[in-house]
């Protein structure tokens, strides 16, 4: 178990979240190195209960508890060079996956797929852990969140794309290996219209009514022996696409797909949902500090639209035995 | 939704923990309120990547991603006189609440539950707060986590017990005005034996085995209309006995009871578990900052049973209407 644990974060205020928002960006202008930029994590304390009630003197304290540990939960924030996720240690998946793309880290072809490997986030505890022997004939693929075929700029950047920690576990057939990998390839495709797109990947485990009491349940299955690695009924896609200005404009768009297979004529806007869906869903918050007259709508730019190829072309392409032939090009 | 937010925590180092637990025992021992003992909220910095690989210079940047907000998960830590909880987003329940109960807290009765009212807890942004209409003929209790009557040495301590993210949905007849309430009456007779009793109490959603498949699953009722807040499967309780020594013996026990019926005459160490199995279904951890040398076993120094009483007769008392009746006279 590990002693130092990491902090999570919380919010700033409006104006210090405003300045960091430009100290990044003048940082990133400028071609620094840009994973050393620090995450934010400032904190803010505790609101101070006692101050509403001066005039009681409490005989307990609950927070005493503390002195034997935070029960938490930890995130498990874990940046490296091609992804920053958060982790959740109840489900063992990540709760969100981050990325970033550009057209010339697309187009940067330094890696090799067959030269990276599976591999269990040693930054988690043990007990939390998503384990391989979890997905081992489980009948779930191992879904990358952050897809591998996106960080082939470096073949570090490359192997940490294959973290537990940016897995979940994904029907393979007509989905992961089939309608997701279309959805991706369109994520990809944004960049001949967009300088920097950004994607926020994770799962949901959503509820359906139940057809004979007309009650809604969440049902999901749990892999591994014991079980341990909770099977997700959904993933989203929160898509920002940058216009490269500082304080420029971000198109914005919002997906959430089941986790089974889905016919490669279904329309990909059949899935597009508003931003607050996917928050209420997942209980995150995604661009609240995007001011409102800089968002736009991306699939009112451009066409959103998945293009099929077949699963084991896309794999060769990857494997870097047809380099030059991966097609970027639009709809 | 709230622009300022909560710092949640993690670890701190042993040696500052000690020397912290050490500050916190020294100012309860004089009396002095302990409300206003700061929770700890130290932060860590997020691991450097990039230093183990200095040779590169990514073209890419996913913590850029914070410049439009950090996604969270955020806990909304909300320390109240009665209790501290944190509070789960997606399932809009706590991921537990934390109390503290001693011999003289249980005997002052200062309050009176007729002047109590269930309330939203605001303090969570909309979008993700439990509403009194989600619990509103769903069939389920609005069940306490921190029992009301653990705080009735305040009528500001009792209110706020009924903040809804104090609750659950939990099963009425069998289990909340039944098994549930004597369990929570076995944690305050504890005090008979030891000076200070710490609880705290959560929400679990567990797999079971499917019979037909033989597959583990998760399923759980959503309540609200639309769906807003789980169902548990069960609920947990870790408790804290402490011998009133500085740097003294903690007597520990952890239960976990199905959210259902339970049979009056089922022993309650039937529901006993290793803290570690509360901590692998949670995702929390517990007492990790308590050395071994310090751990004693509670259901080995005390009986750890339920003593039967009829749901009507504690409301009464609980009302106030027969003050000097209740017992907290041990098996």
């Amino acid at each position: 178990m590990s002693k130092t644990r990491l902090a999570i974060i919380a919010g700033i205020s409006a104006a210090s979240g405003a300045a960091a928002t430009a100290a990044i960006f003048a940082s990133r202008s400028k071609g620094k190195p840009v994973t050393d930029a620090p995450i934010a994590t400032p904190t803010t304390s505790v609101p101070d209960y006692s101050t509403r009630f001066k005039d009681i003197v409490p005989p307990v304290n609950p927070n005493g508890l503390f002195r034997y540990g935070f029960p938490g939960p930890i995130s498990d924030l874990h940046p490296t060079l091609s992804t920053t996720s958060a982790f959740d240690r109840r489900t063992r998946n990540p709760q969100w996956v981050a990325e970033h793309i550009t057209p010339a880290s697309l187009s940067a072809n330094n890696a090799d797929r067959k030269h990276s490997y599976f591999v269990e986030d040693e930054t988690i505890p043990a007990k939390f852990r998503a384990k391989l022997s979890d997905y081992f004939r489980s009948g779930f693929d191992r879904g990358h969140q952050v897809p591998a075929a996106d960080a082939k700029w470096s073949q570090n950047a490359l192997d940490q794309t294959f973290l537990l920690s940016n897995m979940c576990p994904q029907v393979g057939d007509g989905f992961n290996r089939d309608y997701w990998a279309h959805f991706e390839d369109f994520c990809r495709r944004l960049t001949n219209d967009y300088p920097s797109v950004r994607i926020v990947t994770g799962p949901l485990y959503l509820p359906k009514r139940d057809h004979e009491d007309g009650k809604w349940r969440v049902s999901y299955e749990v892999i591994g022996n014991p079980p341990n690695v909770s099977v997700p009924t959904h993933f989203f896609k929160v898509i920002f696409a940058e216009d490269g200005k500082t304080g420029g404009n971000v198109s914005l768009a919002a997906f959430v797909l089941p986790n089974a297979p889905i016919a490669n004529d279904k329309p990909l806007t059949d899935f597009e949902v508003p931003i607050e869906a996917v928050e209420r869903a997942s209980g995150l918050e995604f661009a609240e500090k995007l001011p409102s007259q800089r968002r736009k709508k991306l699939c009112e730019e451009v066409h959103c639209t998945v293009i099929v190829r077949d699963y084991m072309d896309r794999q060769k392409n990857l494997m870097g035995q047809a380099p030059g032939k991966r097609s970027i090009s639009g709809p």
